[in-house]
């Protein structure tokens, strides 16, 4: 296994010790708990915001906390939810009485561990709404999930709520927000080479040197089908017809774009990806409102990526457009 | 070869292709030289600045053409320099008679091709003059150079002298601007992996799965040496203390740090890099300005990353934190 670590069991409480020295002042944490929340002074009467899931996904949860986008995120183990003991300590400390909202993923675990944090805050009287990303077109159930699993578009819902929570939106008006979002994004992608988790150390699944894995989940499990190498153009072209097709999205429709990469690739392929996948729309008459090529919710270290596509109306617009202060970040 | 790509003869053209469509109000291209451009009308007065290199360190260059730091950048195939008739072709589009400023790192082809852009310039009185970076702390001499390599202290120094043109510093304040900022920047990193080219479809060098290349160069060059894997606290206290005894920093200085991955590192290991950074620095009574943890230059897919201490001044401080509008950006 190559990787800058030192223990495996210690990679999780390094990596938060190491964000919270870069962001002194913007940044507290809980450690023991692995809760990472906002320092500034909670504002009365703001919705406060929680996601969290197992970590391995990086910048997907803890670099996301911060003005714009979360209150505080929880970091489970690698691929491992967060307990439900270190969510309710979340809420408990980002909560002003205007209530909780949980961003969560469709997987079991998250699930489980967020549903029973939610039923731990309303015996404290904290009320707490959950909502569920399923924005992966690639299958049905999976491993980890009954119905769709949530994997990059979740992002750009995040990105919106968030926003709207900051410009005092109620509980029950960001659920319906994110609830509409959640109707208007999909999302598929595609793995190239295994991730390597830092506790097994050796590849999550075997994959053969002229191989891919199609509609890969974010945590190496299966996705629809193990393909022969395509190229930039073939399967860029397959991921996003899935995406377009299966909302659908029609001519004229106005779009937020993703090209999120997977851990292990580089930027001039996920450019190249983009150029594909940009020449498709505009084929179609969908027009992009705005685009977004990085890495925003990866597989450890895997090479590949995903392709989210997200129908935009004015609000949501708006809301993407509004500004973050979050340690993910360039300059 | 797992990579997203086509034809690995069209990688570059089809990276700058996405670019500028990702980016249609800000970029332009001219696609023949490979050269983007700020879509912006040009500000009379003002000292154009220019970079460029072989690609294959995205996102360095390309990705720093925008308002705040480059006017433009030349692409030159993965791994080779832009050609000098490139650079010309771009120091034509943006100049505004107020001069030229070329940005580049210490490599013997680049040298080369900037040195003839120059040349083809004064012939135009286009007034140019050339700036070299070379803070890497690893080698004296190497594969490609004569003297120390410029590597990702570089970007620093771009981030400056890129703020100071645009709030209307001179030529020759450029030049001692950015000659000030490469004589308090040390630089040295390390790679786990080779980098593969496109072209090659194979890793660069040999590298044994206990082995790690410690000083190694950004195109796969031989580095200091080759050492059995070493834990995250003893590589980053190796290359740290390496570049503060060469200044040699000390108790009272204040730095901006950069932790740098060369492509295929994922941000998790960045950040318990940075934690050991950090740790040392505090332990010397250094004290860190901003810091700078994320991919800046890298190596195509190499794993690995490399830091950089640049000791600060006042006027250091207020040019880094001026704002950016660049395509590699996040929301």
């Amino acid at each position: 296994m190559k990787k800058i670590i030192n223990a495996p069991e210690n990679v999780v409480n390094e990596m938060l010790s190491g964000l919270v020295k870069a962001n002194p002042e913007k940044l507290d944490i809980i450690a023991d708990k692995r809760i990472i929340l906002r320092k500034e002074k909670k504002e009365a009467g703001k919705v406060a915001v929680i996601t969290g899931s197992g970590s391995g996904h990086e910048p997907d949860q803890v670099f996301y906390v911060g003005k714009g986008m979360m209150d505080a995120a929880c970091a489970g183990p690698v691929f491992a939810a967060p307990t439900a003991d270190a969510i309710y300590e979340a809420a408990k400390a980002v909560d002003t009485g205007a209530g909780v909202l949980f961003m969560v993923k469709n997987y079991t675990g998250d699930r489980g561990q967020f549903g029973m944090a939610q039923e731990m805050c309303e015996m404290d009287d904290i009320q707490v709404k959950v909502v569920i990303a399923d924005d992966d077109v690639a299958v049905k159930d999976s491993t980890f999930t009954a119905g769709r699993r949530g994997v990059a578009g979740a992002i750009l819902g995040y990105k919106i709520v968030c926003a709207a929570a900051e410009k005092g939106a109620s509980l029950d008006e960001l659920v319906a927000l994110f609830d509409k979002v959640n109707a208007n994004v999909r999302s598929m992608g595609f793995g190239l080479t295994s991730c390597t988790t830092p506790a097994k150390g050796a590849p999550t699944f075997e994959i053969g040197d002229d191989e891919m894995e199609v509609g890969v989940g974010l945590h190496g499990e299966p996705g629809r089908e193990r393909t022969k190498l395509q190229t930039a153009d073939q399967i860029m072209t397959y991921i996003t017809n899935q995406c377009l097709e299966d909302l659908p999205f029609k001519a004229g429709d106005e779009v937020a774009v993703m090209v999120n990469g997977l851990g292990g690739t580089p930027l001039m392929e996920l450019y190249i990806a983009y150029n594909v996948v940009a020449n498709i729309l505009a084929e179609r008459g969908i027009k992009v409102y705005k685009n977004y090529v990085n890495e925003y919710c990866t597989s450890i270290d895997m090479a590949g990526c995903s392709v989210s596509l997200l129908k935009v109306d004015d609000e949501m617009k708006e809301l993407l457009a509004y500004p973050v202060d979050i340690p993910y970040s360039i300059f």
